[in-house]
């Protein structure tokens, strides 16, 4: 039953094509004054091409396009370069595409600043540099304790899981690494060693060891250690061979296949391009390598509800008496969200019959690289009524609709984490962006005092407390651009009641307020919030109220870092539940790919956007809502969180902006009348 | 793949048979000095035996019986009885089942106090009374007003929907009466017509009409409205007609059918009598004519985890600048929730192959009522992981299993609103009890002021706010009886830290507290509240960590009546979000049939419960979870208001209760190593 046609003009919020990347690829080999490597182990002494993704065309150029009948916006490109030669990161636009002509730094444009080369992410180029490093530097000046401690020889290693920021102080690139067992799940088989190195400078030349901890001690150098841990001086870790409780292979063998969906009557939505149709929805979808998951222009009944839907940053904040993990604070857009979106397992990612999506992306690659499967959509049986009454005084009759929804998911796997995102559509008109998080757990080895920072989980392993906040991007356009945000909530006022002389009672009354600035509507997550909140049209629906979208938040989210801390500005939209902003295409994303490796003065900090407390009335208004959850780990994340009871997210619902409940027009309903 | 074997002894925990409640009910009729009536139009004045339901036997008793061997405890019925010609209310135990030899009169004993008859539901019989009453003194009087008004004749009449309490004091029995057009969804046809009957005593003769709201105008007397109207001095509605807005008949031919649930290789569950398997689980299950669906011994991999999860309490405040709805505090217990779980509709309210259930009720009945199908059960497949995990670092390999979960469901359409009650028993050992609202909203007719309590939604018609708040009876008993409340939460610590001489940093620290008193765990819902909260053991996890059942609670809830409202005690669970009480027999609910009818005297008030401020360590401990949602009607809650976003419960999650997540040995577990 599809109600509208396929529109290709939503190719202009399509992620480049293999082609395209290989374009822009070529035009920036072909500028040999930049000097730039797309060798996937060049050195960080070298320039290298990190990244190629869409550069978005501006949202009026845009809009004119597709409700003007103007023309297509240029297609362009964003191009990442790290220049490690001159010691600095810049980005450009390159277009137009297919064939690029002309590339422009944007990097002033964008940030406001430059960007010093220690602010980037460690390449797989600086990995493989880094582990060279570490077999010459650590290991191999270890031997014996190695053998002794953690049975490593020449067949047997252990493997690196490296914690993030790197020092505390912006220009620092020091970084702790803990090592873990070289078994399945090594997020959670520390062994109680973790090295500090010291990798600065581009030159691997200049890199150091700072710090060693073993077994709970301290040490200045490998030396030290060595020669205290020969000496026996040194309170030693002695092998013993490890339960292989990390590992995710079933225990049981299949019996008995459980309930499966399947469309008795074929799939119920259709894609074409990165256009989906369902029932009255339509909209546009891509999937950024850094923010993720994304739509745009999406419809319902062919009016334009949110311009992007978009996830922005997961961000995790741990505790540990450790230094691995201490002062842990992980952003995975500076990783990359979307780069990690790896293929979806048929029948349990999602169910057999979902429509599975091939992406390319260019991020930290030789070339393109095809991600077959990593999005899957599809049309879910909740198993329960949207919406359903049964009438037994009066008349007798029964109405209802069971709910069944569209849903458009992604899995990142991002090093031990996977975060579940869904983006799902309801014949309600409700839209709702919902992350869970599953995979593993980060953990650290036990030592004195570490119980303050969690639960013990399995042998001399703790599981270390810590925080998700995920922040996403609602850019609403409620009946048209010009929105103002309104909160509602109750009130019980003391009320003279009319029908009862002298009584008085408590009665509920509804409270409205528009919020009018942008700081004022910046909403902290340790302030009482209206329960309310509301993106508002001027424009009224039939009964003569502002036709809105509600935006109901669901987290469970732990404290958020004082804003005393130098690291906080990198991650200051986690300070807010709700924050409205006016919409600037300059103003794209609340994190950045520069934010994890130089959090100290962060490219973007989102607090800066309601800086300027602009007005937020009868302007184009985007909400950025985070949610989360605190995170005490529990021997029953062993070996895997468990999806049940750890998410959050944002339900978008029509309130007042219909004039009545539209499912009640769909081809679902049931009514029964006895009579 | 069905773990465990069923087991007659949740015969226990049983509702009463068809046989049994006639056997009651028999036994009740011989008792000629009790001089009761089963005809269902039972005036006021006579005696009325209005219900019977299972007595549950006592908690000790049935572990002794279910756990040691010991016999099984005597099957009794509570008998509740109406005695019109004595005044009061009396609650009996009827015993031994299935051939009743005594019964005992139990009201002090579990009311400490007489219940006054006035403190009864309004009956079948009664408003037969009510509705001649009606048309003898009011439609009768005002014939001309009726027919311009309302196009009211002899064929054509309007509907009654009444709001409680039924007054302002204890004693009263006054109810304002709001009429509603005789279309489908009445509840949303207000027409402006409302009238306060004084039906205080069991005689109707004595009843009288207290006042009369005629559009915005109050009358002291049918007389002085019927006067002012004929001489023209009142502000008249004129009739015409009404869209028919509430009307559930699709508007939409059926085109093609969504996706369905099926078992390609058959259920993986098993109901015998009211005994329920399920992978690891095991429960008994019951549905109580006052408070609804409950289960009981709730078993995983046989270790009991809950002795009892039951809903205790739907109850809502409106409010309303017109008497409908002004004071308006429904409590749906006292209506009776079970009574109202109806026949559920295949493929709607539940998937087609779930399993049916029948059950019987006696309650407002001459006999015995069959109910169809009115609880399911089936196993849902969610349509996404339970856990996974993919790996591309270091081990390439994938780990994850689907999410499929057993669902229990009730839904109860009491008046205007149907809830859908879900228990789900997921693999990782969670048990989650959660409420839907959908059906239709309560509104009024527009007048002066009424914009002030809600939004309009149809011609002259408001919705009003009102509020949502469910209990939840959670009587966990983890790893034995004897239990601890414990939180647990997070705070950042400035810390020094080792590895960085001279720098401090705010890292976030595990905060563990045990609540040792009932009132220091009532935890009210306006306070800031501990993000853990858990039913803990003495007893330890492999890793040295009490083991504990975490809840969770999912709530949207507005405000709580302000305590200082004689109405309040009657609702005082809602203060809470979860409160603690050392578990007690009389203790069973946390609200009565009688408390919507003598709300300012209520027979059960919950916060007496914690008066006494007992110890709750190494106790017995039952918590009592609200979770809830404010609701502020739209235009979309027309028809009806949608499931999506209006809803609350309780997650009950294992925290260091096992040793590992129990799925991993789920046969579902699905494993791929590519090399
Ligand atoms: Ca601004
Ligand atoms: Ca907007
Ligand atoms: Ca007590
Ligand atoms: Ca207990
Ligand atoms: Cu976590
Ligand atoms: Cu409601």
């Amino acid at each position: 039953p599809l109600r509208g046609k396929h529109d290709e003009r939503s190719l202009v919020f399509a992620d480049l094509t293999r082609e395209e990347y290989s374009q822009v690829q070529q035009y920036m080999l072909k500028q040999k004054d930049l000097d730039i490597s797309t060798n996937q182990i060049t050195k960080p002494s070298e320039n290298f091409l990190f990244l190629i993704d869409l550069s978005l065309p501006k949202k009026a150029d845009t809009l004119a396009y597709l409700d003007d009948g103007k023309g297509k916006p240029t297609r362009e490109a964003t191009a990442v370069v790290f220049y490690g030669k001159s010691g600095y990161v810049k980005e450009y636009v390159v277009g137009p595409l297919p064939n690029p002509k002309y590339h422009r730094d944007v990097t002033k444009e964008r940030y406001n600043t430059d960007i010093p080369i220690n602010s980037r992410p460690v390449t797989i180029g600086e990995y493989a540099v880094l582990f060279e490093f570490l077999e010459a530097e650590f290991f191999s000046k270890l031997q014996k304790l190695m053998k002794e401690s953690f049975d490593v020889d020449d067949t047997k290693h252990l493997n690196a899981f490296e914690q993030m920021p790197r020092g505390v102080r912006s220009g620092d690139r020091s970084t702790w690494i803990s090592f873990m067992r070289d078994m399945s799940g090594m997020y959670i088989h520390p062994v109680g060693l973790e090295v500090l190195v010291n990798h600065e400078s581009v030159n691997s030349s200049q890199w150091t060891i700072q710090r060693v901890l073993y077994n709970g001690q301290y040490f200045d150098s490998v030396q030290a250690l060595k020669e205290k841990y020969d000496r026996g001086s040194v309170k030693k870790i002695l092998y013993t061979k490890s339960r292989d409780y990390g590992s995710l292979k079933p225990k049981t063998k299949p019996l008995q296949v459980g309930p499966q969906l399947f469309h008795p009557e074929g799939k119920r939505y259709s894609i074409s391009d990165n256009h989906v149709l369902y029932m009255d929805w339509s909209f546009a979808f891509g999937l950024s390598s850094l923010t993720g998951m994304r739509v745009f222009d999406v419809r319902f009944k062919d009016e334009r509800i949110l311009y992007e839907l978009s996830v922005q940053e997961a961000m995790s904040v741990y505790g540990s008496v450790t230094p691995g993990m201490g002062l842990t604070k992980f952003f995975d857009t500076s990783i990359g969200i979307g780069r990690f979106a790896h293929q979806l397992v048929r029948g349990v990612d999602c169910p057999y019959e979902a429509a599975y999506i091939t992406t390319y992306r260019y991020i930290d690659a030789p070339n393109p690289i095809k991600f077959e499967d990593s999005i899957c959509i599809f049309e879910h049986n909740l198993g329960q009524p949207l919406r359903r009454h049964f009438s037994d005084f009066f008349h007798n009759s029964y109405g209802g609709m069971v709910n069944s929804a569209l849903v458009m998911r992604t899995i990142t796997a991002i090093g031990n984490y996977d975060y579940m995102w869904d983006f799902i559509f309801y014949q309600s008109g409700s839209v709702e962006a919902k992350v869970h998080a599953t995979g593993y757990i980060s953990s650290s080895y036990m030592m004195e005092g570490s119980l303050n920072y969690g639960h013990q989980v399995a042998e001399k392993v703790l599981g270390n407390l810590h925080t998700h906040f995920i922040n996403f991007k609602v850019d609403l356009d409620v009946a048209g651009v010009k929105n103002v945000f309104q909160t509602k909530d109750m009130k019980f006022v003391n009320t003279s009641v009319p029908w009862q002389p002298g009584h008085h009672a408590m009665i509920p009354q509804l409270v409205e307020e528009q919020l009018n600035t942008e700081q004022e509507a910046a909403l902290r997550y340790n302030t009482k919030t209206p329960r309310y909140l509301h993106v508002a049209s001027p424009k009224v629906n039939r009964w003569g109220h502002p036709r809105s979208y509600r935006l109901q938040v669901f987290t469970f989210a732990g404290d958020h870092l004082p804003e005393s801390e130098p690291e906080e500005r990198s991650m200051s939209w986690a300070r807010y539940k709700v924050a409205i902003t006016k919409q600037k295409d300059l103003e794209q994303t609340s994190s950045s790919l520069y934010n994890q490796n130089n959090i100290w003065s962060p490219t973007v900090d989102f607090s800066k956007y309601i800086d300027d407390n602009e007005s937020i009335v009868d302007q184009d208004l985007v909400a950025w809502v985070t949610a989360g959850f605190l995170h005490i780990p529990h021997a029953e994340d062993i070996p895997n969180t468990v999806t049940v009871g750890n998410g959050g997210g944002v339900l978008l619902r029509p309130h007042n902006y219909f004039d009545e409940d539209p499912s009640i027009h769909s081809a679902d309903g049931v009514y029964i009348n006895p009579s």
